[in-house]
């Protein structure tokens, strides 16, 4: 399992076999069942989530009590409610398994010690960031400009494969309508 | 004009005289006229850009040709389109200043230079883009389950002193909301 996750920190840094182990050493592995809340509004994130296996959520409860998914988290996403991670700050927003998840977590404390001796994973946070903050900058267009079927077929090609694991109510969710209007959306359009 | 600029640095790193040389000789100045188009959509943004005096602005077209104000990046702020910035790939967003603005901007190519020459400039920039990670997840979930007043509000708190430099039609656009119903609520609310 920790291969997939040096895998993924070699898409955008060279890591030597020395400082693979000390990565490795710094993470901690967890094993979650479907359901788990892992991160809650209003209490502060202590990890940042690699998805081994499984999937995460994280959603927003808006003050009628109303959850609205924000981002889905399959294998290889990093899951976190960055700006409480990183600033140590009450979260907005919850985090939970969709599925059965394993996950390799890491500690602020643990992160920037790595940051410390290994500066380059400065770049790879850097990296993973900016694309975090693509990907949220392009909800903020769609929802302003693409119509629920075009932003549902943006959703089918951000996350392959993953309409057929999580049900029609999170999926709608995510898009902003109702379970049935994408139904019938599906079914009118033969999508 | 520097000054700003690396006190705006001093915030996440501490760079000594030399590194602060090397910074400022990689920076470009750039004074331009309010209303000039700094990015455009379909063109790959090849600057990012530090406010040191005006305001620029961020909005999105939308296929009705209506704009949607995104962002506002007031002195001290940088500005760029990030995804297409740092993956040098073609922008959706258009960046144009509302005021005659004075910048300091670096292209991709002296910022990596940067990146290789000091790497605690990746910290900088991570933390940078961790910021602005936040303040669209925010705009997400503040769309999702905040009032416009609430949002107004916020804005605001955001960008203290700015209502009185902008025009109300581009505060609406940036609420999502029309310029006519932004002046009824401050009427009525007494805002």
């Amino acid at each position: 399992m920790s291969q997939q996750l040096l895998a993924n920190l070699a898409l955008h840094v060279v890591l030597s076999p020395e400082e693979q182990e000390q990565v490795l050493s710094a993470m901690h592995r967890q094993a979650v069942n479907k359901r788990t809340v892992l991160v809650q509004p209003g209490k502060t994130e202590r990890h940042i989530y690699f998805v081994d296996k499984g999937c995460l959520r994280m959603f927003h409860t808006d003050t009628d009590g109303h959850e609205h998914n924000l981002c889905f988290f399959p294998e290889n996403w990093w899951a976190s409610d960055i700006a409480s991670f990183f600033k140590a700050k009450p979260a907005t927003n919850t985090i939970q398994a969709m599925e059965d998840s394993e996950l390799c977590c890491f500690t602020l404390f643990d992160l920037e010690n790595l940051f410390n001796q290994i500066p380059k994973l400065e770049r790879f946070f850097r990296i993973l960031t900016q694309n975090g903050f693509d990907m949220f900058q392009r909800r903020v267009t769609s929802n302003l400009s693409l119509t629920a079927e075009q932003r549902y077929l943006e959703f089918r090609r951000h996350y392959p494969g993953l309409e057929q694991r999580i049900n029609q109510k999170d999926i709608a969710s995510y898009l902003g309508i109702t379970a049935a209007f994408l139904s019938m959306m599906r079914k009118e359009k033969n999508l």
